[in-house]
C-alpha cells in the first residue's frame, strides 16, 4: 500500500463541483476514473476542500491511496494522460506517510476570488471572473472586510445547507486589491464555512458600490442571520489556491 | 454620417480570425452583425491588426461609419447587447473624424505572448496559453531576443501567405519577463508581418530550452529563409493588446 498526495488544478464551470454526485461530472469522480484507467484500481481520491459547482482551483489538494508503491512522476503523468479529456490537471504528486489525509491534516485553506469590473461582458475571462458592471471602491471593500477579520460566529455568511458543527471560525486575511479593471480579494482560514466566501464578496461588493457602508457589514455579521447577507457572489470568480499541513 | 472608433476584446478560439471569411464566424462578421441588429445597417467594420484564428485580443481597434450620429454610450451598449452569445466585448467606443482609419492611420501594435511553462496539461488557461513542458531559460530568451530590435529584413519569420509588400520592419519592443510558470513576451512595432509574432515566439523558445544559442537566432534572421525560423507558435498564446495612432 503507498499513499499519494497531489495538487490539483481545475476549471470548475465544467463540473458539478468536487464531490461525486448523481447529477452529473464531478472532479473527484474525474480523478478516480483516472486512477482506474492508470492502474485498474477503485480507489477513492479525497479532497481538501470540497468546492461547489463552477468553483475552480489552482491548488486543491489530494490523496489517494493504491495497492502498489508506483514512482510518484509515474502517477502523475499517468493521471494526466487519462485526464487529457477533463479540464483537470495534476501539478504535482509526491509520497505521504499512512496518516496524513487531505481534508483532516489540512491546517489552512486560500481562496482568491476575481471581479471584474466594468460594464462590459467578458470575454477571455468567461466563467473565470465575476463581471460587476458598478463602480467598485476597493479601499472601502478593504476598510470594511477588516470587520470579519478574526473569531466570530460567521451564521451570517453560512449557505443554508452548510453540514459544519459550528458557525464560529477564525477568518486569519480577507484583503481587497485593485490591478486595472480586477479586483481580488483573498481570503484564508484554517477552514471556512459553505459558501462563506462567496457570502463574504456578495457583501463588500454592497460595500464597494456604496450600497452598504462598513458598520453595515459589521452589523450584518453580528446579527448572526442569513437574511442579513449581501447577495451572494457566483461561483465563476472564486479559486481554491492552496492548503496548508 | 458619423464615424465611430472602439476598443475591441475577444477570444478568438471560436473564430476563423478577424476577418470575414466564407469557412466559419470572424470578429468581424460577428461585429458587423451586431451593428445590423442595432441600427439595421449593413456597414462595414475595420479592425487595425487581421488577427488569424485562435488569436485573442485586449485591446484592438476598429471603426465603423453609420448613418446616424448616436451618442457613443448607446452605440457601445447596444453592440454589447447584440454581441451577447459570442466571446466578444466592445470595451469603450467614441467619435472620430472622418479621415481615422483603424489599420491606416495605425502608428502602433502591442502583442503579448503567454506561454504557461509546466509539464502538467492546462485547465483554466487551456486556449488562452501556449503550454511548453520544457523548462525555458527566460534569461536567455531575453538576450537572445535583443539581436530582433530594429529595422531588419524578418523574412525569416513570415508565413508564406503574407500580403506585406516589404519583409522590413522595425521592432521596437521584445522583451521575456517571468511570473512562476508563466512566462510573458511583449512585442511591440508599427506593423508586423503575417505570423511574425508567433514565428519569433516560436524560435525563441528555441533557445528558451538550449536547443539554440542566441547566435544561432541572429544568423537565422540574417538568413533571410523561412525554412530557418523555429517552430511556429501556436495561436492559443497570442493576444493582440493595443493599437496607437
Amino acid at each position: 500500500m503507498a499513499k499519494f498526495r497531489f495538487t490539483v488544478e481545475y476549471d470548475g464551470g465544467a463540473f458539478v463541483g468536487w464531490q461525486r454526485q448523481d447529477n452529473g461530472p464531478s472532479v473527484q469522480a474525474a480523478l478516480e476514473e483516472a486512477v482506474k484507467g492508470f492502474c485498474g484500481e477503485d480507489a477513492v481520491v479525497y479532497g481538501a476542500g470540497r468546492t461547489d459547482a463552477g468553483v475552480h482551483a489552482l491548488g486543491q489538494v489530494a490523496h489517494v491511496t493504491l495497492a502498489k508503491d508506483w514512482p510518484s512522476d509515474t502517477v502523475m503523468h499517468a493521471l494526466n494522460h487519462h485526464l487529457n479529456h477533463v479540464a483537470v490537471a495534476v501539478l504535482d504528486c509526491r509520497p505521504v506517510d499512512e496518516d496524513f489525509h487531505a481534508r483532516f491534516s489540512a491546517t489552512g485553506r486560500k481562496y482568491l476570488y476575481r471581479i471584474i469590473n466594468r460594464r462590459a461582458p467578458l470575454t477571455v475571462d468567461r466563467g473565470l471572473a465575476w463581471r460587476v458592471p458598478q463602480p467598485l471602491d476597493e479601499q472601502a471593500m478593504q476598510r470594511a472586510a477588516r470587520h470579519l477579520l478574526g473569531k466570530h460566529d460567521f451564521t451570517t455568511f453560512r449557505a443554508s445547507q452548510c453540514q459544519a458543527k459550528s458557525p464560529v471560525k477564525t477568518l486569519d486575511r480577507l484583503d481587497v486589491e485593485r490591478a486595472g479593471e480586477e479586483i481580488r480579494i483573498y481570503a484564508e482560514a484554517r477552514s471556512f464555512l459553505h459558501n462563506q466566501v462567496r457570502a463574504m464578496v456578495g457583501s463588500l461588493k454592497y460595500v464597494g458600490q456604496g450600497k452598504w457602508r462598513a458598520d453595515d457589514l459589521k452589523a450584518a455579521l453580528e446579527a448572526c442571520d442569513r437574511t442579513r447577507c449581501g447577495a451572494t457572489a457566483p461561483a465563476d470568480g472564486l479559486y481554491l489556491t492552496a492548503v496548508d499541513y
